[in-house]
């Protein structure tokens, strides 16, 4: 029985290669051996009523799983990781740290690459932009440095692998293209051990499958 | 006993009125009626190892309560709301939509929310800002549209006050003083909602008396 559906894009603006945030949901899925039916939903789908009934603010993914329907992306992980072995540490004090680092992730670190993407996408045309960028750029760099002491040499955030490296990762994702990363290598080697793991390549190739075939299901 | 410890800043950016991020963690103790102590840094400590090994990215607030240590507001208002009643719905669902609210708060309504602060203060004597501001602003009423139509004429998101009207309301009055939120008045009078509950008049009056008395407690 499929229970949980899950949304995502038509047509990918990444053209499937990870960073939508359904990803995410798919990764967090897989890691806790959760099977899952996606719905395909357009641009024009999701400003609909029936859409932002689910999703007020008209986006993906969503989650359905029986009565209960749920948005945001980090709500929807840790919804799967509470209810699932495999993403949060069984120690009361380690599951805290756990949840400390996705909201880290989603609030404090994530921002600033969203400011970086607006930067270059939204105000990409800008007279400013040019002059602009760096300052931008500045403040992704003062999270990478912060972010790259903390973690140090250590394999993942905080002992084993959870639900906050998880979302880390899927954040820190969105800045490969820029080549931000690469004067941390040490970061860029915590999401490579991201995206090695088997849980996040079944998760990579149903999100591509999606693009390349327009199959209806991960 | 005294057991929870929380940091916030000696001297507010805002001069104490209730927009330094520690007000929402005293907020959330207020409600569910946890005592608590506070410990004031300096911009100077909070860079430095000691204050660096609790908060990475060398912010306040900080919780601390025995062993453990937690940074992050998403993070440390959802830990006192799993551990004492009066934050979150005993329902399993309305539990997780409560979760899904404080995450929309965080990583969908702060952002732009965030960004517009940052073109006007980091970059308020930038040649491009008073040409740029009306898109950032832009951005921030296409969050605000959708949320008010989610809202209507209800008093709270999703029933009863939650840890997820908390956050929404402690992002919404970020934006008191640009006058943005006066175009949505269902909005409007939930932020007033949110301030005229006595759990946040007494975390309030807390966070303006270090900075007026500089006097050490909550």
């Amino acid at each position: 029985m499929m229970a949980i559906t899950i949304t995502a894009f038509e047509r990918s603006p990444d053209g499937g290669k990870g960073l939508a945030r359904d990803m995410r949901v798919r990764w967090a899925l897989e890691e806790v051996g959760q099977p899952y039916e996606v719905r395909l939903v357009s641009f024009g789908a999701m400003k609909k009523p029936e859409h932002l009934a689910l999703h007020p603010f008209g986006q993906i993914p969503t989650y359905e799983d029986g009565d209960l329907g749920l948005f945001e992306t980090g709500a929807i992980v840790f919804h799967i990781a509470e209810r699932h072995a495999g993403l949060l540490p069984d120690d009361e004090n380690a599951r805290a740290r756990a949840i400390t680092w996705m909201f880290a992730a989603l609030s404090t670190v994530e921002p600033p690459i969203l400011e970086l993407a607006n930067a270059k996408l939204i105000e990409g045309d800008k007279s400013w932009t040019a002059q602009r960028l760096p300052l931008v750029e500045e403040r992704v760099r003062s999270r990478l440095v912060q972010l790259s002491r903390r973690l140090g040499e250590a394999d993942w955030l905080d002992g084993a692998f959870s639900a906050g490296d998880l979302m880390m990762v899927s954040v820190l994702l969105r800045l490969k293209s820029s080549g931000l990363l690469d004067d941390y290598p040490n970061l860029s080697a915590y999401v490579a051990r991201g995206e090695a793991r088997p849980a996040y390549k079944r998760a990579f190739e149903a999100q591509w499958a999606v693009n390349t075939s327009k199959s209806p299901t991960g």
